[in-house]
Parts: C-alpha cells; sequence; structure tokens
C-alpha cells in the first residue's frame, strides 16, 4: 500500500475527529476566508490554469471549456464557499429524542461522515464546491481530480489550506492527492481504515470505475435514463411544454429526460405534434413501429436505445398499450433516477408514484427539476441512484450520518 | 454466473415490486398465517432438524445448541412472526413534505429497499426471524444460511412459502439458497443486478469475509469491542454494578464490554474493589502496568488485547491519566459500536459523547442496552457499525429508503 496515501488517510482521520466538534460559527468563518483567499490568489490560480489548458491541448473542447478558469469563473467559486458558509450546519441537528422504559434518554444526533473522497474529471470548480460542502458538514475531505487540472488544483487547494491554517482549522481537512496515476487512484478507492465513503463526479464511465473497483462505500452518482408518460387523460396542453423542458433545457445533464411513452389512445393525434415540437427544438426523434406508422419519417429506435442516456439532443419514443407496459418498461429500462407521468387523472398519477421504482416520481412537471437546488437544499453533491443511504439529490443533511446519545443514571440491563 | 441463482434474482425483483404495493393488513395477515402453519408443521420441522442435528455430530456443542431446535423454540419463532405483525409498517410513514419554490408539493415518503441477502450460520431462528422483518417492511429476501441447517431450513421455508401463497401474497419474496457452496455464496455477493444489500448475520470470521468479497452493498454488524471510562468524578455506587452488568450479563453478544479505563485518580482505590467484583463473577482481568501495581496477581494484558473483541468473561483494564487520553483510546482502537462514560460531572459526560466516534455513546448505563427491543424499536435485524444508511440498533426503519413523489400542475423549469 502506498505509505504516502496511508498518511494522508490518517492525516485525515484526525483532522475528521478535531473538526467534528467546532463550531458552526468557526467552520463559516473558515468558509469566508476561503472565499477571500480565492479571489485575492485569482492571479496565481489563473496562471497555473493556463499551465494545465497549454498541456492538455489534446482535449476536446467540451472538456477545455470545462478546465478554464477566468475572473469570472473564481468569482463564481467564492460565491459558492459564501453561500455554503449561510446554509444550516446539518450536524446541529437533533432528528429525534426519546426516553425508553428504563428511563434512558436517547438522542439521535446528526454527525459528520468523517472522511470523505472525491473522484471527479478535470474541473477546478469541483476542488472548491465541494471542499465547501463537507467542510461546512464536518467531514474532511482527500480530492482526487483529473489529471489535466492538477497544477489548478494544487493552486486552488494550497490557497484553500491556508485558509484554514488562518482559522485556526485543522489544514488535513482538505487534502489533494498530487499522483494522479490510476494505481493512486486504485489504491485511493481500498482505503477503507481512513475512508468513510466515496462519491464519484463526473461520467458514467468514471461512476461505474469507481463503483466496480472501490472496496470503500460509493455512493453512486448520476446516472439518468429517465422517462416521460402520457397517459391517455393526459392534458396535452401540460404535456408539450413539459416534455420540452425535460429534453432540451440541458439536454447533458443526469435529469434531462431521454425517453417518452405515449398511450396509444392518444398516440394518433398527439405524436405528430409532439415529434414536430421536439424537432423544432432541434432533437433528433427515433421511434419504435408504432410511433414510425403515425410520423413516417421517424428514424427506428433499436433495442439498445431504450437502455441508453444520451445526455444529448436525441429523444426515442415508444407507444404503449396502458400505463401498466408504461411502468414495467420504465422498472426494467430506466436508472431509478428521475421519472414523470403527464394526467389530469388523479389515481392514475397515485398509482405511477407507487410502482415507479425511482428517486424521485413527478406527476405533470418536469424531470428537471431533480436537483438539490431546486428541492430547496441549498446546494448539492450529486444526486444519488443508489437506495442505500441517500437516495435523489443529496445535500449537507446526505454527507452526515446519526450516533445516538444515551444519558442514564446508572441502569443496568434487565 | 450461476443460472439458477439469476432466476431467483428476477424472480425476488418481480415480488419485491408486486410486494411493494401490498397493504399493511395483508402482510399482518400473512405475518400471522406463518405463524399458524409453523406450529402446524411442528413435526416436519423437528423431524428435518433432527436429521441435520444427526449429521453435524462434529460440530461443537455450542453450534448444535443453536441449531438444535425444539417444539418451545417453533412457539418462539411463530411468537416473533406475530410479534413483528404488529409493529408499524414502515412503509406507510411519510418522513415530512414540503412545497417548493415554484409550488412542487414533494413528499419523503419510506419505501422497501427492494431485495435484501441474507448469510448468516445455522441457526433456524433466524430464517424465520429475518424473513418476518424483511416481508414487513415491504422487502424480499434470499437466504443463505449455513450449511449444517439445511434441512431445518429448507422445512421451514417451505411452510413460509405455503403461507404466502395461501394469503394471496407473491411467493419468491421468501426464497432459500440450496446449494450451500462457498461458490454459490460468492456469486450471491455479487449479484448487483437483483439484491440492493446483503446483510450477514454471526461470527466476526463471517461478517469479515461478507465485507471483503461482496460487491453488492453490504451493512456491517456486529463487530463490539466496546468501553467503560470511568472518570475521576465517577460515582463508584454506580460504577460498579454498570460494570458487571456490562461484562457479565451476556458476555458471548457484541454490546458487552471488553475493556475497563480507569482514570488514574481513582485506580488506588477502585481497582482492588472492582477487579474482585469482576473476579467473584468469574471474570478474568488482564491489566497493564498501572493495574499491576495495584492489583499485583492481575495477568498483563498485552499490545493485542485492546484490540479484542473476547466475547467471553475476560476484561482488559487500564488506568489513564485523562479522560482525553481514554477518548484517544477508546476512537483508535474501539470498533465504534457502543461506549459509557462513569461520570457525575455533567461537562464530561456530554464532551464524551461528543467526541467519541461510536454508534451509541452512554453516560452511566450499561452498553447492553443498545439492542433494538432495549431502544423500543420493537425488533432488530442486526446493529450496524457502519456510517453509511444505518447506525445502531436496526429495526424496520432502517429495511426501508425513501422515495421523493413530487406532484405539480405543469411546471417546467426555468
Amino acid at each position: 500500500m502506498n505509505q504516502q496515501l496511508i498518511e494522508m488517510g490518517q492525516r485525515a482521520q484526525e483532522a475528521a475527529n478535531e473538526l467534528a466538534i467546532v463550531s458552526t460559527e468557526q467552520k463559516n468563518n473558515a468558509l469566508n476566508q476561503m472565499a477571500d483567499a480565492l479571489l485575492k490568489a485569482s492571479d496565481q490560480i489563473l496562471a497555473a490554469n493556463q499551465e494545465d489548458m497549454d498541456t492538455a491541448t489534446e482535449m476536446p473542447d467540451k472538456f477545455r471549456d470545462r478546465l478554464l478558469l477566468t475572473k469570472e469563473r473564481i468569482q463564481q467559486m467564492a460565491d459558492e464557499l459564501r453561500h455554503v458558509a449561510m446554509l444550516q450546519d446539518p450536524t446541529t441537528k437533533i432528528d429525534r429524542g426519546w426516553i425508553n422504559k428504563d428511563g434512558l434518554q436517547i438522542i439521535q444526533q446528526r454527525v459528520p461522515l468523517g472522511v470523505i473522497g472525491i473522484i471527479y474529471e478535470a474541473r477546478p470548480n469541483v476542488t472548491s464546491g465541494a471542499s465547501a460542502l463537507t467542510f461546512k458538514s464536518g467531514n474532511a475531505v482527500i480530492l482526487r481530480g483529473g489529471k489535466e487540472s492538477l497544477r489548478t488544483n494544487e493552486a486552488v487547494v494550497k490557497v484553500l489550506r491556508q485558509s484554514l491554517a488562518a482559522a485556526g482549522m485543522p489544514v488535513d481537512a482538505i487534502q489533494l492527492v498530487k499522483d494522479t496515476s490510476h494505481e493512486v487512484a486504485q489504491e485511493l478507492m481500498e482505503l477503507n481504515r481512513y475512508i468513510d465513503v466515496i462519491i464519484p463526479r463526473g461520467s458514467q464511465r468514471l461512476i461505474q470505475a469507481v463503483v466496480k473497483h472501490a472496496t470503500v462505500p460509493v455512493i453512486e452518482t448520476g446516472a439518468g435514463n429517465c422517462h416521460l408518460y402520457v397517459d391517455k387523460d393526459a392534458d396535452l396542453q401540460k404535456a408539450t411544454p413539459i416534455i420540452i423542458n425535460a429534453k432540451v433545457q440541458r439536454p447533458s445533464v443526469c435529469n434531462a429526460a431521454e425517453k417518452l411513452l405515449v398511450h396509444k389512445d392518444v398516440a394518433a393525434d398527439y405524436l405528430p405534434v409532439i415529434i414536430a415540437a421536439l424537432r423544432s427544438h432541434g432533437v433528433e426523434v427515433r421511434g419504435d413501429e408504432r410511433v414510425r406508422k403515425n410520423v413516417s419519417d421517424v428514424k427506428p429506435a433499436s433495442a439498445v436505445d431504450w437502455d441508453t442516456e444520451y445526455n444529448d439532443l436525441i429523444m426515442a419514443v415508444k407507444v404503449v398499450d396502458s400505463m401498466d407496459e408504461a411502468i414495467k418498461h420504465i422498472n426494467l429500462h430506466g436508472t431509478h433516477h428521475s421519472e414523470s407521468i403527464i394526467t389530469e387523472n388523479g389515481a392514475r398519477g397515485r398509482e405511477f408514484q407507487q410502482r415507479i421504482n425511482s428517486a424521485v416520481v413527478y406527476v405533470n412537471a418536469s424531470t428537471r427539476f431533480t436537483d438539490g437546488g431546486e428541492f430547496g437544499f441549498g446546494a448539492e453533491i450529486g444526486i444519488s441512484t443508489q437506495k442505500l443511504h441517500a437516495r435523489g439529490p443529496m445535500g449537507l443533511d446526505q454527507l452526515t450520518t446519526i450516533k445516538y446519545e444515551v444519558t442514564g443514571n446508572g441502569q443496568v440491563r434487565k
């Protein structure tokens, strides 16, 4: 095992133990100092970023744009740190408390998870954003970003750690893995002794690699093969704006809709309308046989389409005989992220919500609302598509666990 | 991949989808039918158990006793099924709900996890008990018990499944893996496509093997190297009964205390008293140098002792200079299960609860209270020593996850 990594883990654990009992005010003060310091160090950070940009000339433009920092983007990073400082500290919350039959007072207190590993791509804003959220919730973080952003990350983390020191906080609450080799990433994923949970952020490929190789518990985020179902009792005036919004407002993200299921009773009337509307927004439509019977120039959807998350201006459309067929199709082919039914029938809307096995199930609304900010969580570290620990948008609360604090006056068990 | 196992997984998933929308009354009815049927089938079950006992002649007596069924034990199994029928159905609970800024109604509903795998040893009462808890919480279960109990488990599961059928429930909500080879156990632990979580129940060796080899998420249970700390401000009249209870009331279980730390200011007076008391209850005492200076005939504790869970009438005792030393020792050597401070000093009790990194932290009470029944959860499937998803005693609530049900009237994201 890599000795440097073990030492990072030990230091992180010690920092987490210290941080768990630091006051909210001290943490907020440190976050605001980090924001000030990021702005003050803009020139050094931009210089480091320029070096990264100069090296990463082979990267596709889309990824180069994510790697690039500007004065405005550093300002946004600082704003995010200040915003997190203003959110409620989740570790100040007591979920519940009660007195047991022996007179013991049992308090269920929220406490930090401990040490969180974040594995992500070449996106420097994640470096500060993930640090802010893990720090505010009382956790130590070990960051492992994409190798193309190493110099930028080093510059950002240096500033954050200086601010921690200046604010009297344990500096090892924020650490960066500087060896960006695959071997070290693999060892990081096996550091069970020191890391409580790993959250991968980025592409499906990255996330699946972490899920497969990690022995540390992972919170899986992000896969979204999201469905819209237009019921026979849909208000079609509501359906079109919802479908357009869910598909085109930001097609690259996980809560964008990828599939449209339409009840057979409304297919003949509605398919020409919605397909024309989608096309007018630049969407490529693919359809099953029954869709193509209604709109003949639609490209055929293959079996693979039903399991594919496009993250692009493509939508596959299918006609179903019943809501039951729609539900079974979604539970089988979906990624259990977000689905929506368009219907005016209350009983059917309720049944859809009950039977669909997804994190968020909508009636008459766009799937694009599956987001910590839209839910009112103030911030989000990701959207969990697993069932254990956290499901759906993950805010500060989801970066904590519980502890039972039990107070007695001499009780023994009979 | 084992085709039979895949088919079991598929059937379990289908059963779970059905079960998720079954009413509480129907589930309770089925549980009560299972209880009746177990009693009615006592003779067949006892005959199968006798065959298992006749085969398992090599087993140590302690394990043979756990394998053995009697009329009374079958009655207890039936009583447990009826008891679970009376507990609140966790999937009827709505944790919270709110209206977001766009007027969407967001409901956080508790829902079953889906399919739960239970890997356990040759204890037939776990077969019915775990089935009762997973079924009541709306989950399908795949049971893999110790090979020595196979015939008994087959007889019990046959009865449970017949009752499911008679009650109109999906029979594949309860399935038993009949091939008890290691290979099939390993494949079960990798059935990520169909199993949502695996809960191992039994010895530390079994649990660690599952944690190491499973790719399905595991809830780790049971390791308990639990500590008691006698503070300088302890009421020693309270300390002795708590220490004796925590050590000797049931030494083989995970919430029994294994270590005793004593503040140096009370060591000289208290060590002779508590060591004599422990010995009068048959406890072998091992001590560090400072303990042995006070009570010379105490056996020396080695470095290994501080990390060992004895599950036996043995206790290692150590003198500490301060509460800070006690806390650091416990956080380093403990298993983060249950610890208790004996003190009349309120501030120190509170600090101990805040700084100890364990699932349950007591002031002036025995660690033996860490138990679903004692906490008032009605039943327990195990005691989680991990931080993700569930921590401490796990009742029916911990066998569920959440789903967000969001209802709008045409909202789209801006």
